[in-house]
């Protein structure tokens, strides 16, 4: 029973307050993988770069025994490519510009042999192309899907068609509100959950996520970090971090439901405390485990002493 | 022991996206001794209003047990109006207009039987007014303050001066962030906490709160609302039950100091659930408590099973 992914694969060009970094390893596919790794092996990354993508970035990601064979290489074709400013304020981030390349024409095929995955976790892209993946899986058991503003903006209908089918929407908070024209957030967890999903998590960046499922809400905190280096991919960590150990543990109960939107905001905060995707190069467990009782720390107080 | 509280006491003429109220009672002061009054007992009220200030308003403070012998009542002037209109989105409020009145020559005296009061909640009001009310007291062990972005931005260094004395700086996310012209609010928390208080509360609204010690964070989530009707008041319902709490308590260890985060969050909660006062008016301590229960199992995790 593996974790098959589907995302983008990308080169990105990031400029924060701190430092800049050209054609780094980035993509919600990468991002969720690597963060998926930590709970799941083998993940299976289902995506298509250009024939110019680098060698050491398939290296680094076979070296997380995430599976490839899914991965099209589009001869002659460039990878997609995304570039991005943060502001000294990290919450505002400028597109500088988005070159599809390769990703233009991507066609999502799941090998025969990974069609019998159980848990799917759809990353950000568009949810045509996240139907076409989901339309491949035989028997999905549990399907997890992020998506971003664009899509809500351009391909609405597609995105509800597709969230009807799936376990676990997530989205920020911004989205929740554009998605459902409600600015409360809570009215709005509830009109997006009466579309499909049972179960929704919102993401608020330095304000945590919040969690709903039937009968509960859970309030997650943020990591309380000093430098924020890079934003990038955080989301995408999050998603990584929540599905891989729910695939690691195989258990759907709302108590370790709790604990995996706990595990994604620890993967979530080991993502930007560096460029690009070095900050879920080289964790351990024990890494892991420690920021997990951290965010315990800081959220939990008792009745009486 | 008591609790002396300072602060505005007001007629508030509030437009909601669901009703309007003329003249209902309001002002920082009166929040703060509502919520405090389900703990502390008695609240001595530190204040002006002019002879316009209705009696049934002082009958409601008084049935709360709140001590008014520190209320000024300016013959003939009229009372402190202030009036705001909040928009759908209920996190965007205007302020219509704002009439001093009495409050314009406030002088605040502290009768000399309540200067020998322990524990002190410095209302938002003008940073001068609160040191002068603080100047007063004779040995002060807790003092709490609260403040708005108005005196951060033309009183500032009276402000610098007072939280340099304070124990407890409450303030939301935005003026943290205007204080300090840091807009992470980790690091702002860190510069606010060299400017003197040992404790640091910084108040998200919809997200929560966080608080800051020598050696914790705290994050307190908010307690989820579909309905909130009138804001108004909720940052001083938020003092009212934490200082409250503390000195019912008599308390002032860290995990003390989380729960009375949370029962300061608690009563923020009940009184946005109604107009004005309304929601801090009848409540029994059974649903204090209840409330507080909530938070807790919104927030909390196991580590397994």
């Amino acid at each position: 029973m593996s974790l098959l992914v589907v995302g983008s694969v990308a080169l990105d060009t990031v400029e924060t307050p701190f430092d800049k970094i050209e054609d780094a390893l980035g993509g919600s596919a990468t991002y969720i993988s690597l963060a998926a790794s930590y709970f799941s092996n083998p993940v299976i990354l289902i995506g298509v770069v250009g024939s110019d993508f680098p060698k050491q970035y398939i290296e680094l990601l076979e070296q997380h025994n995430i599976e490839l064979e899914g991965l099209q290489i589009v001869d002659g074709e460039k990878t997609f490519r995304w570039g991005g400013k943060y502001h000294y304020d990290l919450n505002v981030r400028d597109t500088l510009f988005t070159e599809l390349n390769a990703f233009q024409n991507f066609n999502p095929v799941i090998p025969e042999k990974f069609r019998k995955s159980k848990y799917v976790c759809l990353g950000n892209i568009g949810p045509d192309l996240q139907i076409k993946v989901l339309d491949q899986i035989i028997d999905p058991q549990f399907v997890v899907c992020d998506t971003m503003n664009l899509w809500i903006n351009i391909m609405k209908q597609d995105l509800l068609n597709l969230i009807k089918r799936v376990d676990v929407f997530i989205l920020n908070d911004s989205e929740a509100r554009l998605l459902t024209e409600e600015p409360n957030l809570i009215k709005a967890a509830k009109i997006i959950r009466e579309m499909g999903p049972k179960i929704l998590i919102i993401k608020k960046g330095e304000h945590g996520a919040l969690l709903f499922t039937e009968d509960t809400i859970f309030s997650a905190p943020a990591y309380p970090m000093e430098m924020i280096f890079d934003p990038t991919g955080a989301g995408d960590s999050f998603a990584g971090g929540f599905t891989g150990y729910l695939h690691q543990t195989r258990d759907l109960s709302p108590e370790n439901i709790k604990r995996a939107v706990i595990f994604g905001s620890t993967m979530a905060s080991f993502c930007v405390e560096k460029f690009s995707t070095k900050g879920l190069e080289d964790l351990s467990y024990l890494q892991i485990q420690d920021r997990f009782r951290e965010f315990k720390k800081i959220s939990h107080f008792d009745e009486s002493d």
